[in-house]
């Protein structure tokens, strides 16, 4: 069974998937490492186990080697346990007061790099470019299918975070709603761009290069800075100068400065707060789709609209209080937190 | 420092408090608990240490005790480490394109029993009522306060919840906003009455009653179920029957309904999942202020408005997916988690 389900009250959708776990005990997520013979695991996200994943969807590889065999730097494959499942119809219906749907939609694996012990501080900037091109062509792909109305590429990192298997490794979730959370994005930016015709986006970055008090790291590209409300201590937030709403439109060049501000980050991450876990997410706006109907209630979007990076380490537990009010309480000041940052010395290349 | 600032793109406030954490390493929410010479941990929450807490706001005692001493069995005390201030104005600033103000609110503690070892599932039914009089008694006086626009009681019982100390205890925070959550669930409910003239909440109530798929336990005063679009396994949420806006609108008998139907779900968690951490929240409607301006922008609150319980296991660690987009994923349906729990007997008294 994989249904969406809208919450009445909160507008907002649920997955209910039991393909991912059956009983109570199992509600850790999947995790997909395989024991072998003598005990020990087995990464099935390793060079030379690609037998034991799913066929690989995309890869970056060298040209003599062949699908689904080594010679690869970064792979994509579909998720073995997706929370969305990639074939069928959305066949929305009622059901008294409520809304359903079929769980449609798109669950893929990017496998980071061939070798288990590696992590995104260790990868080259010229790699982390293939993984983020390896992104933005996914995001192309996905994109084309008439029933996803948002795709979102996330990464999470180390067990806090939500991460059920040590290779470094992101998502792509492709839904055939718009989220909630980015539907109320789409609802400020809009209402900001009717009063102001100027984006919202825009304007915090010249707001935040003004007054220079959470600025982590620029370059040509990119400015990094930790938001005005961070919800989280350490949150930076990544914004491209060249104003887009949607990743797929990024050039090589971009990506690569992207790649670096990423990189920066984390590495300063990696001094001030041991190697924390955290979550990475790219932003791009919406997609047109019948369901969607983003055109036609925010006709501005492609003035407005930034695409964009959200990093964060998890730091906090989350408790009642910020789960009951959307509230976060957040200890760290974020121009304590950029200033802190700026300071630590790293090297990136 | 205590600041609340918003979110400009998501439109969410967020308290920057730093008295509550001042180092990277103090993330985790502080720690009450003392250690004696002996090393052996004090409770400062036990009867016989009220010494080691801030005075007591309001308790139920014995009549021949004395406030701050022994012979109480629950006692309200502001929270040594608040996330918000009860002192000062809130002087609501721009700051360039943002907005802050002063981090004014109140936040208590409610020590739920005297004695160190005993949780809810060992509470009398009359001791249970005891605490939820206690609620109600603090959010009355608590809503009288002009600055405070929602008043939000919520336990966080064990560590995956958000707890820092052992011993039974809930909090109750007042904040000068109302929280983005609750202005999501105010659209929802207004554009339901304004297209039917009734209360989401009652009309929901109505179609689980009808289909008896999801209910967990009735009595006279209330209905316990797992909401539709559930947005974690084995979620409960507890209505009453008797329609009103406002929790301190409750009777002593709604309560004694109320304390039975939270006792009866706590007890078959255990018998479904061991001994979960969970969150347990009480929801009313917020309050008119001169900041909230509730009453303009939602005339008929009070005729749509229903006050209730939600209550959620921790049974899964939040990832990047489920924030950044407002989707939960649930692998367990809320009418499996209903049979199931229906199916399990309680001795509640």
């Amino acid at each position: 069974m994989r249904e969406l389900r809208k919450d009445p009250v909160l507008n907002r959708w649920v997955i209910v998937s039991t393909e991912r776990s059956l009983r109570p005990s199992d509600f850790e997520s999947f995790n997909p490492e395989q024991h072998g013979a003598n005990g020990h695991v087995i990464d099935p996200f390793a060079e030379g186990n690609e037998h034991l994943t799913p066929p690989e969807i995309f890869a970056v590889r060298s040209p003599d080697s062949r699908p689904n065999g080594p010679g690869w730097q970064v792979r994509v494959i579909p998720n073995k346990f997706p929370a969305l499942g990639i074939e069928g119809d959305l066949d929305p219906r009622g059901y008294g007061l409520y809304d359903r749907m079929n769980g449609v939609g798109a669950h893929e694996v990017i496998i980071e790099t061939p070798r288990s012990e590696e992590h995104l501080p260790d990868f080259s900037l010229p790699h982390l470019v293939d993984i983020l091109t390896t992104v933005r062509t996914r995001i192309e792909d996905l994109s084309r299918d008439l029933r996803f109305a948002y795709v979102l590429p996330f990464k999470n990192h180390g067990y806090a975070a939500g991460a059920s298997l040590r290779h470094a490794h992101s998502q792509i979730i492709a839904t055939p709603v718009v989220p909630a959370r980015v539907l109320e994005e789409l609802q400020a930016a809009q209402a900001h761009w009717n009063q102001k015709r100027r984006s919202i986006f825009v304007d915090i970055l010249d707001q935040e290069l003004l007054m220079q008090e959470r600025i982590v790291f620029e370059n040509e590209q990119t400015v990094a800075f930790c938001p005005y409300a961070s919800s989280s201590p350490f949150e930076v937030h990544i914004y491209p100068r060249r104003m887009s709403p949607y990743l797929r439109t990024a050039s090589t060049e971009d990506l690569r400065g992207l790649a670096e501000a990423i990189k920066t980050v984390v590495l300063r991450w990696q001094v001030a707060l041991g190697d924390p876990a955290y979550n990475l997410l790219i932003r791009s706006a919406p997609n047109e789709t019948l369901l969607s109907g983003i055109h036609r209630d925010y006709p501005y979007m492609e003035a407005f609209y930034l695409w964009h990076v959200e990093m964060f380490p998890r730091l906090a537990r989350g408790a009642g209080f910020e789960w009951g009010t959307g509230f976060s309480i957040n200890p760290t000041p974020p121009e304590e937190a950029a200033q802190y940052m700026r300071s630590i010395e790293v090297e990136v290349a």
